[in-house]
């Protein structure tokens, strides 16, 4: 079968096709061919038996999508985006990527689906972004997506044109609203949920973090491993049991920064919790209170999805999937 | 004042530009001008002081939206949209109106914005179409958007980029999902929602009327009265009070076709009542189980908007602005 990968030179996109290259099939069915599309051009899974394919495409440019389509894929992962800050930033952009791109993929399905019969699975890659306070302490299934942000807002859309394309039978969409990804890899950014990450992955790298927050902040996470979990069980479940709502809040862990600390601590002791340093910042701060504190994903996990318990389970998968299974220091 | 009116041809349209031009006022103050744009072009209000413009436009051809928003109205009510049915048997005619000419409308405004400040009152006609099954018995103002046809998407969608565009400054948005609206003036026409209106209007004007459902299906209901009356106050309201969450279930009135009927008897007599014929029809039957029973639109009341609190009011209110006050027969 082939693979398509939009947004493949992200970090969720490297893991993806990482994991499909290690493990080349999906729903009993051998994955002969993977497709690897960014904006710039993605590197080829290391090991993979069968064919890559790795292109620069600019999915909002005339023609991408249609170009894309036309491979005929029979999985499509949608993983492409400007993040939160830069389609805050960028109104026109946001829109262009997040919103037109999306769309366009979606109708250029539908026109390839008008030539032959043609009807991939395409999972596509929310977030709980798309919720904004005032909420309740626990997010249910059925509580409305009033957006905060432009991001928030595209994804929204994107969301309901899944949907209605899936509805309409032109594709087999299942969105995935994807909690805060923790320990995300890599060098600490000024993302505002930067310090999530920062003060497990720095001090288990004898490195020292800033935390800008009070202890009691609390938070929605899931690892990077559980976000390649879902995204497979995505590819793999049986339609007929998602219904109508095409888009799924996924699985995380509901944990204070403090519970974070603790976890740190039993997992790698307390001299790397001393690398902890606290610079209280109230602009950060102030962002972070309006955030999801915790879902009730009971869709996603009656459905198989499945994500971390504890934060010494999130750092542990760090160390094996990061550091080669060694604290560091 | 100047005042745009997209969708001015429209029942709704048509009743809102009479009722301005017989109150020319809104907030205070006065309308000058009237600016009615539809797909054909729409009939001046009678008896209108001010200024009436009547003009034939498509507000998704290229140009148009922009043409609207360099008159720089103060308000504009954004009415028009091809139906439910419509957008469901012709998929790209319904996104064509009902999405991108909404959104080219919202963009012209913004693009005016840049030019010089410019920050109109946007009225946007949503629907509790936004709204698909399953759902609890009283939808609350915190239930997730998950619409079951095409036309709810688009709907669900132009409530998603209002708010984005409010939050963002570029417009002062606020949408309204209005209830079914009955008792609707004119003939019977073939929606599927038509009997509602069908069983009290014809009879009213003594003629026979045809109901294809069992006397315990309920729905949400409010008078074209009721409707304005949203609309005008939707024009006035401090956009203080309505934060970031821009769109409102209007308030209405939850009843059962039996509950009509007995209305109708109060109101007209056994008479009335005996020109109903029951013809089941089960294509009607299973479309109408998907829709809406009943909504606690605590939201909208909190901020004056009022609806109908019996049949008996619905009806009378037909009565009176449709009959001449005199039931026929």
């Amino acid at each position: 079968m082939h693979v398509m990968i939009i947004g493949a030179a992200g970090m969720i996109g490297r893991k993806l096709a990482g994991h499909l290259a290690a493990n080349p099939h999906l729903g009993g069915r051998d994955i002969g061919l993977l497709s690897l599309i960014d904006i710039a051009r993605p590197e080829p899974p290391a090991g993979f038996k069968g064919e890559a394919t790795c292109l620069a495409a600019d999915l909002a440019a005339p023609g991408a999508a249609a170009a894309c389509a036309a491979k005929r894929p029979d999985i499509i992962f949608h993983l492409a985006a400007v993040v939160s800050g830069e389609a805050e930033a960028d109104f026109e952009k946001g829109y262009r990527t997040n919103l037109d791109a999306t769309r366009a993929l979606f109708e250029a399905v539908r026109a390839e689906g008008q030539k032959a019969p043609y009807r991939p699975r395409l999972v596509f890659a929310s977030s709980i972004a798309v919720f904004g306070a005032p909420f309740p302490d626990v997010i249910g299934d059925d509580f409305l997506a009033a957006p905060l942000t432009s991001y928030g807002t595209q994804k929204a859309i994107a969301e309901l044109l899944l949907a209605d394309y899936s509805r309409r039978g032109f594709l087999e969409g299942i969105g995935l609203r994807l909690p805060t990804i923790c320990i995300r890899p890599g060098r600490p950014n000024k993302a505002a949920s930067g310090f999530f990450s920062n003060i497990l992955r720095e001090p288990l790298a004898g490195q020292e973090a800033v935390l800008p927050v009070g202890e009691d902040v609390r938070h929605w996470h899931a690892s990077p491993r559980a976000a390649i979990g879902f995204l497979v069980r995505a590819a793999t479940i049986d339609p007929e049991l998602l219904g109508a709502r095409r888009s799924l809040t996924m699985p995380g862990l509901s944990a204070t920064v403090g519970e974070q600390i603790e976890a740190l601590r039993r997992v790698a002791g307390d001299k790397a919790v001393r690398l902890i340093r606290r610079v209280p910042d109230p602009a950060i701060a102030a962002i972070v209170a309006g955030w999801p504190r915790a879902f009730d994903a009971r869709r996603a996990l009656s459905l198989g999805f499945s994500a971390e318990s504890s934060f010494d389970e999130i750092i542990r998968a760090h160390i094996e999937d990061e550091l080669g299974g060694r604290i560091g220091a």
